[in-house]
């Protein structure tokens, strides 16, 4: 089989790189096989015997060798010039054919050779300047050499995020980095909820559980500082987080909030350190979100002076509560309060579950939930009541109680507004369950970011490989999540210091802000996480990188305190409503016509100058963005409004009205959102003095604000806010601001500053 | 405190509704109170003790107590007739009035008192004939009372769905439903394995996995099979299916494609009865995706005739490999062959790795990689070679070897094309993954639409609560998923078919297909895992309802086979090249002008008529979905030729070019495979002769149509396709689809016919 290679001729020297592309891939095709004939036929300078060699090697039965398709190569490649310039690969032809034939070159008509050549090339569909970068062994590229500058300090940009709360929070990470914090495997059941309980321990002898009580019950009267302890604590194992949320947050807050003196003086020590775990027992297997529909009974015996407590059937066994499988002693208990046969709806009431030693109390069954898809570090139960008995101060009496006499006494007279009342005081957990989320969000991105900066693959050839990070698909993965990361944290910032300044005609509005972050902010973060996984491929799948926890632990946030669809159907509500109904009221009857009205007024006229404008200066103007996001919120505002008044004057069930338009009303309530978390963005930004931070912020502001626009073009172009052009230049703006922030990417997570005891992932560190 | 309730004056009678609306839900506003005194002021109709008793009433500093709004919700109830709709509160009132004080309401003016106290019901924003409703026991409403039809044989939709091999798949989910197959707790990493292992043995014994080998071999001969029992295999435990796959698909399947019959008649009789567990060792910790880069070098030593395989450093040993931590005995290794210093590129070699007793052989490292988000009853690995020999003819030789003298030979001349052609073959885990991830896909929605199906949740007062399912987000969530999944079920029968009976020349538009649908199809299934987790709520939460396990075993599919977002850029290179280039080449020289040709005068002419057709039968036209979906796919395509062509010839580095247009070429793919989907599902339905399949195929195909375009609607309103009013009505038939589909919804997920015993949900079954 083995022969000597026959040699090109001189003529057909000219056509080699050409040969060489054609053949190097893959099969020659018959398209390309016709285009070679025609050019034959075509031009005058080719010899019978190139043509002859010319034609054997085109012959698409008989490819040439690996032997001579080698020696082709070799031959162009010590013709090359590796620094000049070839516009086609008929300009390499020209090189070879001085080089290998000098004298046969003097009378070769070059200049036609290579200008027809040219127009063949083109034919083939090679781009001749392109294709010629492949003989060569350099070529400088961007996609490789592009990498991690730090323009700012990223310690100043830490500081900026953690604000005044910094001690504190450096005092918690210092301490969760601790060795005896050190991730355990999940697998086995038993012994990870009794780390997670000891690790509640250490942070409840810390203090860090009563740290939102009162003063006299041990605590150190800090609402923020609970916060922030629950959201720095997320950056390590989020079982903890969560057992304590439900410990202190649920547990004991609930117990701080529904009940009066004589239960804190009695309970809150021993919540705050833990030697009374206990429950939240809300949520029943048929009623998770309709909390008004639960069943369990609490029904008044006014000779004993005692309530008993009772589940009447196996779907009102209060289901998914942490701390009933283990651990709690105790539980908070919602009931239906029944007096002498009547209903007066949702109370709440202390309930013992367990004695001493920590043995189920007669009456009581426990049922384990057993594995979940995450946190399981934490020991969620079902619990149901067999007609249990206890003492009447028991009840936690703030908003509704019983008398002397037996009757029913409460100090707000509305049922529905003593209801709403009642779940209200327990709005932190909206606020507490998003910052935590956040968290483990920063997280995940720090470890697929740091992770692509290093990671390299692919390349041009004879080029190092390209970090991961400079492909504009995975910027276009990472940085808009890191951008609505940023955003979201000055967002959460904002709802915490609205919720604990609040004064009581706010709370609706503030409320609906937490119901909405919370849903918003979940959302993103179960979003950021599943980006990060695949980001890092099979090494995100390995649990060892930790976005495996990270993701799965905090999945359930997006139905944890309220489901987040059914939470954005109350936060359209309240907008609608303009705060007057007790926004969590499930129908809809009174839609305020002033609602509509300011809704109106403030849309901008549409303006041709504005709906064209495509310019730079523009795009980046955060007035611009401003606009932008109100009109589209006042809107969808106005057009909810008149579609649910039309609905329902034309006869429509509400329900069915408010069915109907439920899309519509979802739509509304994140057009709202953000709004306002684009506004607190662009706040802090004109709050921030220092030059380099407020740069690199206005950057992810506009990532985060055209980013949206952008996932709603479809919107504005339908209401003509914008036109096709203007749409198509948000999205290459979107392109370049990804490109502009990868630099500053590493340093963008770093400013989390999670430790690297809490990271934990190789791929990381 | 107590006193005696004031009873209503007379004339008063007739604002009792409205004034118990105001206070029923919160407190009065400002803006209520000032509209009652400017009421006031205008009627004549009020005497001066009824202006007393209502200013008494509407004092916001006074709110009436829970027993006087009691009283008057009394007073209201037993005037009120069930049966009669009444446009405003004040109709009510006036049935009050005659009820309380018939002989005043002879000579009140109640007409006039009806209209102006109308108007005052505007002004509070209370829509009359809703707010009405409040106050009925019954009212009927349709979100209550919708509910499951079957409007079709399911069986025979099942059988449409199996086709021909309905046998199979009827014998392996009667096989897979056995006691012995039952979950396991995956907690225990050494039992899950041993379990799954022992599982793949009862399957081995079956003869399913060598269904796809030659029959010589104990074989059936039926790739088709094999993908019918992998996809099948799939309703069950995901790890098991993973480690059957690489058993018998890739570590089987490489022996019998790369391999020559001295392989096959050694070792395809004992892989395929799983006497000889065995791995794929391709991928190395540097490199995944980009598998020419691996570093592991097989040494040519002709005087012993043997290789010697050696892994140089940390990161290129082989990661992830499946059945590497415990069962391998042999593998299929990925190395560069070296014969006398030079590198002939990445060739395929058997390297033994245990001995009989699963010893781990000498110069042979394998570490555990430990737990996983999820398959954690697969064994996977890393496996790092010691300066390995293994004799000659352990080289898997058929596209690549070395002859007598020690000459490398090839039956393929470029280095390329022989790359491509060797990976080519394992093109068969492009479409079992993506079949695997269709049946999770499945199993998730049948879980989350029967569970959705029967719970209740909210409702209007005095009515039963709504299946979730009743409500339109919840449709929104469900149902395009489930339309979306019988397309792509359409999609991958397509595809197998076209694998099974390729033809050479065919072979790259097929693996472009491929590698598409993978992408497309495991991301969907990403998505819909998700979207059911979170649709279930708590219930998805706990790991009995299986949704955790069916989302976190397929998450990594997303990854395998190729990280999809890396194949959606070879499947654009592909269709710019029109199959030109192999098109896994990452750089990309050649774009055929003919693809931009074609493309272009593929568009269709817009025109005004199309652009703003509204109508029903427009929208629901399948010829109009079609000529979206090929009018997105060609003007992209043309586009991003376009786009290309201008970086190259200005002189970009072609690499940087692909990288600027890589979120182009990522959509120009999706496009490309959405058009394919929606393609080959018109294709069945026009094939199916059953009417009331066809009726209901046609809605889920319809469903899925104009979601997508509805998706995309800002690229086709950019592009001036359609127009905003068109856009609007598509969404609104998208929701109105919903609605109708959502009857059907039960029995199409039963259609899919996975049976209890692997569903094994407790909220499903």
């Amino acid at each position: 089989m083995e022969k000597k290679l026959s040699q090109p001729t001189h003529g057909s020297l000219v056509l080699l790189p050409t040969l060489y592309k054609v053949w190097s891939d893959a099969n020659i095709t018959n398209n390309e096989h016709k285009a070679f004939q025609s050019f034959f036929n075509k031009v005058d300078w080719l010899s019978k015997e190139d043509r002859e060699y010319l034609t054997n090697k085109l012959d698409p039965e008989s490819p040439p060798s690996r032997e001579e398709l080698e020696m082709w190569w070799q031959t162009i490649k010590s013709a090359i010039a590796e620094e000049k310039s070839y516009p086609h690969l008929s300009s390499i032809g020209v090189d070879i054919l001085k080089k290998n034939a000098p004298i046969f070159a003097e009378t070769f008509p070059v200049e036609k050779a290579e200008i027809e050549l040219g127009k063949l090339e083109n034919q083939l569909g090679i781009i001749g300047k392109s294709a010629a970068l492949t003989f060569k062994s350099i070529h400088s590229n961007i996609s490789t050499s592009y990498e991690t500058q730090t323009a700012f300090a990223t310690e100043k940009l830490t500081y900026l995020l953690d604000g005044k709360r910094k001690p504190l929070i450096d005092e918690v990470k210092s301490f969760i980095s601790k060795k005896e914090f050190d991730y355990v495997d999940p697998g086995n059941l038993r012994e990870y909820r009794e780390q997670v309980l000891l690790w509640c321990k250490m942070l409840a002898d810390k203090g860090y559980g009563s740290i939102g009580f009162p003063k006299e019950y041990g605590g150190a009267d800090d609402m923020e500082g609970y916060f922030t302890v629950m959201e720095t604590l997320s950056y390590r194992d989020l079982s903890t987080v969560i057992k304590f949320g439900v410990q202190f947050g649920l547990w004991g807050m609930s117990v701080f909030s529904l009940g009066t003196k004589k239960h804190h003086e009695k309970y809150l020590k021993d919540i705050g350190s833990l030697q009374l775990p206990g429950c939240f027992a809300m949520t029943e297997t048929n009623h998770g979100s309709n909390v008004r529909g639960i069943e369990t009974t609490a029904t008044y015996n006014h000779k004993e002076k005692t309530f008993t407590i009772h589940t009447p059937h196996i779907n009102a066994r209060k289901e998914y509560i942490g701390n009933a499988a283990l651990h709690g002693k105790m539980a908070t208990v919602f009931a239906k309060l029944i007096i002498d046969g009547k209903d007066y709806g949702v109370s709440t009431f202390i309930v013992p579950l367990r004695n001493e030693e920590g043995k189920t109390l007669p009456g009581i069954s426990i049922t384990d939930c057993g594995r979940k898809m995450g946190l399981n570090g934490v020991d969620n139960g079902l619990i149901s009541f067999d007609s249990i008995t206890i003492p009447k101060e028991n009840m936690l009496d703030r908003f509704s109680s019983v008398d002397e006499k037996g009757n029913f006494q409460s100090p707000i007279a509305s049922d529905n507004k003593r209801f709403f009342t009642m779940l209200g005081t327990l709005v932190g957990g909206r606020i507490g369950i998003p910052r935590s989320a956040l968290a483990a969000s920063k997280s995940g991105l720090t470890i697929a970011i740091r992770y692509a900066d290093k990671r390299r693959q692919f390349g041009p050839d004879g080029t190092a490989e390209v970090p991961i990070l400079n492909y504009r698909m995975h910027q276009r993965r990472m940085l808009p999540l890191l951008a609505k990361t940023y955003a979201c944290h000055f967002a959460m910032e904002y709802v915490t210091d609205r919720f604990l300044n609040r004064k009581e005609e706010e709370m609706q509005e503030i409320e609906a802000l937490a119901a909405g972050l919370k849903s918003y902010v979940t959302w993103h973060n179960t979003e950021t996480l599943q980006e990060c996984r695949e980001a890092c491929g099979g090494k995100g799948f390995l649990s060892e990188n930790r976005i495996d926890a990270l993701k799965n632990d905090s999945d359930v946030y997006t139905t944890f305190e309220g489901d987040n669809t059914v939470l954005l159907q109350l936060v359209a509500k309240s907008r609608l409503s303009a705060y007057k109904e007790q926004f969590e009221n499930m129908n809809l009857f009174t839609i305020i016509d002033y609602v509509v009205a300011k809704a109106k007024t403030s849309l901008t006229e549409k303006n041709l100058i504005i709906t064209r404008n495509k310019g730079e200066a523009h795009l980046l103007d955060s007035e611009f963005h401003m606009n932008a996001f109100y009109y589209r919120e006042n809107s969808i505002l106005n057009s909810a409004a008149n579609r649910l008044k039309r609905l329902m004057s034309e006869g429509m069930d509400p329900f069915d009205a408010v069915n109907v338009a439920q899309h519509h009303l979802y739509t509304l309530s994140l057009a709202f959102i953000e709004r306002v978390v684009l506004e607190k963005f662009i706040e802090k930004i004109e709050q921030t003095s220092d030059p380099e931070l407020k740069q690199v912020l206005k950057q992810l502001c506009d990532l985060y604000a055209l980013h949206q626009i952008e996932k709603h073009n479809g919107w504005y172009l339908e209401q003509g806010y914008m036109e096709g052009g203007k749409s198509k230049a948000i999205r290459k703006m979107v392109n370049q601001l990804c490109w502009d922030i990868r630099k500053d990417a590493v340093p963008l997570v770093n400013a989390f500053n999670i430790p690297d005891a809490c990271l934990a992932a190789p791929i990381a560190i």
